[in-house]
């Protein structure tokens, strides 16, 4: 890849550090990959950081049309080098090329649903309420308000989705699309890839006249460049997907600033799935292929994978044992991202193997070579479950934890001892659900997104979807990453109290220009 | 009063503590107040928060129409004790019985105002995306979502709006609204106050037929009772209003919780009033009158109350300056809320005065006896306010800082050197206005609501406020506390998907029965 330049951009400018200590490595054989990448200088951050501010002066007030214009742009640029990032991410992350196509198209489609929105414009909230000089004992006067953009947002590249939660993902398309500016941190994982997404991002900031602060793309370690983007008092949001300490220590430094900033940490969740008697006793069999699907899908490096799959003793559970038991057995391994994520996967397998209060059902193939997974499948109780919180800890990776309660107490104690999830999941008959709304509405309070019958994996994008959900699952549960709403992340009401109209952003002016839906004097309009 | 029982209230209980640790203090003469009122036990705040959970089982389900006709029968029974509050209140506060009324009055139309968002029901922001089956290479699932309560939240009251920001004031209207269970910590400078409007509330519990835990209101020291509160881990979000210290402490411990939740303080503001040149030496002497209004209005103990005022030494200030002088001079005392108010007032004007950047250039009459607040207007240049960050914290009180500045650089600099604000203001002729766009895009960036030609104290009940503001303003500068949307704070998105539609909540089933506004599939219905 001669066209790689192992460069950190500073908005249109590279870094000028040479000292390579970033590298990508082929998890499947172990090769480092070329060219290394520099950290940014500290000096460079700030100034990546100062033309996202100036950046912003203009950026924050471009019309909807020109933001929507950029985010094209952008998606027709990573369009272009689709080929070449089929050929370079696999080799970064041991994703299969057909898995990175997808995840392209997944990428660009996003960026021009961000674009329609930010077009047609109405998510801005405008509301008016108009004066009433006559109003007693004092006039009313004339107010508006609007979401307005943040400012420069800092972006974290997730290791699990080279493009789609990465330099031109989700948290880049929203913030973009709100009129904030961004800084996305490179991660070590995909360096190239992140640098390939990078250029055609900048060049579209060029090709649209835009400042260069608009974006800026830079590599370093997490622990100072993530950590000095988060501390730099002139961010004012950050979207980061990842772990949960890095996702908590990123909190707690969000928190602790002087001036404390918005955080949305994308961290944790173990997707509990509940399998109804009813259903059980309907399609065991079925239901053990789509878990086995699921969880074994992306080599199980999904956080949504379905790490906790509860089911009743009390149903004749063995054609959906015999079954998941026979597909875990003669599952193929298969590389997983990087070796950080591999020996994570395999110690936390050899802590659930290791407690006595578990079972291992099933085993696949180990294989050879490096960052090999083999999918694993646990039982354990739910008493066992309810008595030892290290059995509802992530185990990030192609498994899951089968646990057998006696009775439906039982199952609803287990589902209100669950911290925050994503997702959860039951599978029922439509007697087994009616029957169950009360696990329903446990459910409902602990994640972000409740499924029947159906399984987690696949986050669809779309205006209705939530992919957030209570601490840890995120950082702010009243948020999505996915889906339209993200945009609001990224914004806050503004109040314009007696502005002549000729001060009013667009938005907000008399005549409607922009031709929004906005809400006067109370009625939506 | 001999209703009053001097008790805290666990849902329908009245507390066993006997022992009177607070006591309402008439600001102006000194004399205690009966009854006392005994700390609520460790074991008795723990039973109102369990109380609170199982009650929100059933009033998080509950339909708008039954939140509403809550909230209604709260606003009638407040109404039939207006005359008991405005001989009350003014008692324990030091604020005149009309403005009592005036804040009860208020107070009632915020809940009914609130009784007609859940009634109207469209604020849940429903969306619905529809099932493809036949899209390839995956089918598309039936996804929904819509904004659901977050759980038993925590009420601050605040000491200069015994009714209006107190038991049911905004952050009670908006989660009750929201269908959140609400248990209110009672400030100790209005104790009566609130236990009377405590027993409106809770008899409309009562009548509505709710469960008890809907509603609690707990009295004791804000360190151990209050913190209590936030760090309870069923607590699922917190409102204060307050000072600085407080709401930032109490920010600390909902961040540093097992699991944080969202805690929305309004805190510190100081409210800069920009002058003009062209409206200087239009209407110096009318905004003059204006400001001293606004600074003196409620003693100046609102959070909106204009502290800094910034003029233009190029303009002729001679009519400003000598009108303002003169008023300020004929001041009369005023009693403050409390001693603690007082003498925080006492010293912050003390430590201005001998600042010797700082001239003090009028002051009002002094006043004998308790808490009596003498007005005092002072003065500081730019460049003294830009080298001395103690010039910018906020004084509570009837006060504002003039600050001269001699060119425009120096009043932008100024603008950009502020933290963040409730309110901003600027006076301004119209060739001022066009010629100062550049302000107000600051001004925007620095403040929740920004305002032409008018004054920031009076804060609007309506759908377009926003009051709020970026850090210290508040701990979220993307909520508001007052209008409409303040019921945002105390929900967030859950999504639906596959769920058959007898399952969904009525406002995301297919045939629509509440007839609410909903996107579906992208366009708003």
């Amino acid at each position: 890849m001669a066209e790689l330049t192992g460069k950190s951009s500073i908005g249109f400018q590279s870094s000028t550090q040479s000292e390579s200590t970033i590298f990508g490595v082929n998890p499947a054989t172990g090769e480092t990959l070329q060219p290394g990448y520099a950290a940014v200088s500290e000096k460079e951050l700030n100034r990546a950081v100062e033309l996202a501010e100036d950046a912003f002066e203009i950026f924050g007030k471009s019309s909807g049309i020109e933001r929507a214009a950029l985010l094209r742009k952008i998606a027709d640029n990573i369009e272009l080098i689709s080929d070449k990032l089929a050929a370079l991410a696999p080799q970064e992350t041991g994703l299969p090329e057909p898995r990175i196509k997808m995840e392209t198209g997944r990428t660009c489609a996003q960026l021009r649903l961000f674009a329609s929105v930010a077009e047609e414009g109405s998510w801005v909230g405008a509301r008016i309420d108009h004066a009433d000089p006559d109003r007693a004992p004092v006039p009313k006067p004339d107010i508006r308000s609007m979401k307005r953009p943040l400012g420069p947002v800092a972006v974290f590249c997730a290791s699990n989705f080279p493009l789609a939660f990465s330099v031109a993902g989700g948290d880049t398309a929203s913030a973009l699309a709100a009129g904030c500016p961004v800084i996305v941190k490179a991660h070590q994982s995909h360096p190239g890839t992140a640098e390939l997404v990078g250029t055609a991002l900048t060049n579209a900031v060029k090709d649209s006249g835009l400042p260069e602060g608009v974006f800026s793309l830079l590599y370093g370690p997490g622990r100072e460049t993530g950590q000095a983007l988060v501390r730099h008092p002139k961010i004012k949001a950050a979207g980061f997907t990842g772990s949960r300490a890095g996702g908590q220590s990123l909190m707690k430094i969000a928190a602790d600033r002087p001036e404390p900033i918005p955080f949305y940490a994308e961290m944790s969740s173990i997707n509990p799935v509940f399998i109804l008697s009813g259903a059980m006793a309907e399609r065991g069999e079925a239901l053990a292929a789509g878990l086995y699907g699921s969880m074994t899908m992306g080599v199980g490096q999904f956080c949504t994978n379905p790490g906790l799959t509860i089911v009743d003793n009390n149903s004749n559970l063995e054609p959906f044992l015999s079954k998941i038991t026979e597909l875990v057995d003669s599952s193929p391994s298969a590389t997983m991202l990087n070796s950080g994520i591999g020996s994570a996967y395999d110690s936390g397998a050899r802590s659930l193997s290791e407690n006595v209060a578990v079972e291992a059902l099933a085993r696949g193939e180990a294989g050879e070579g490096k960052c090999q997974a083999e999918a694993v499948l646990f039982r354990t109780t739910s008493d066992s479950f309810l008595h030892d919180a290290s059995l509802g800890t992530e185990l990030f990776g192609p498994s899951t934890l089968i646990v057998t309660h006696d009775s439906k107490d039982k199952m609803l104690a287990l589902a209100k001892s669950l911290e925050g999830q994503l997702t959860a999941t039951v599978h029922g008959t439509e007697a087994d659900l009616e029957a169950n709304r009360d696990l329903l509405e446990i459910l409902e309070t602990k994640a972000g997104r409740v499924l029947i019958n159906g399984f987690p994996t696949g986050v669809e994008v779309c205006h209705s979807m939530v992919h957030g959900g209570p601490f840890p699952a995120t950082s702010d549960g009243r948020s999505t990453s996915v889906g339209t709403n993200a945009i609001h992340r990224f914004s806050r009401d503004v109040c314009y109290q007696s502005f002549p109209d000729s001060l009013l952003p667009r938005e907000l002016q008399e005549a409607n220009p922009l031709n929004i839906r906005r809400m006067i004097d109370g009625v939506i309009v």
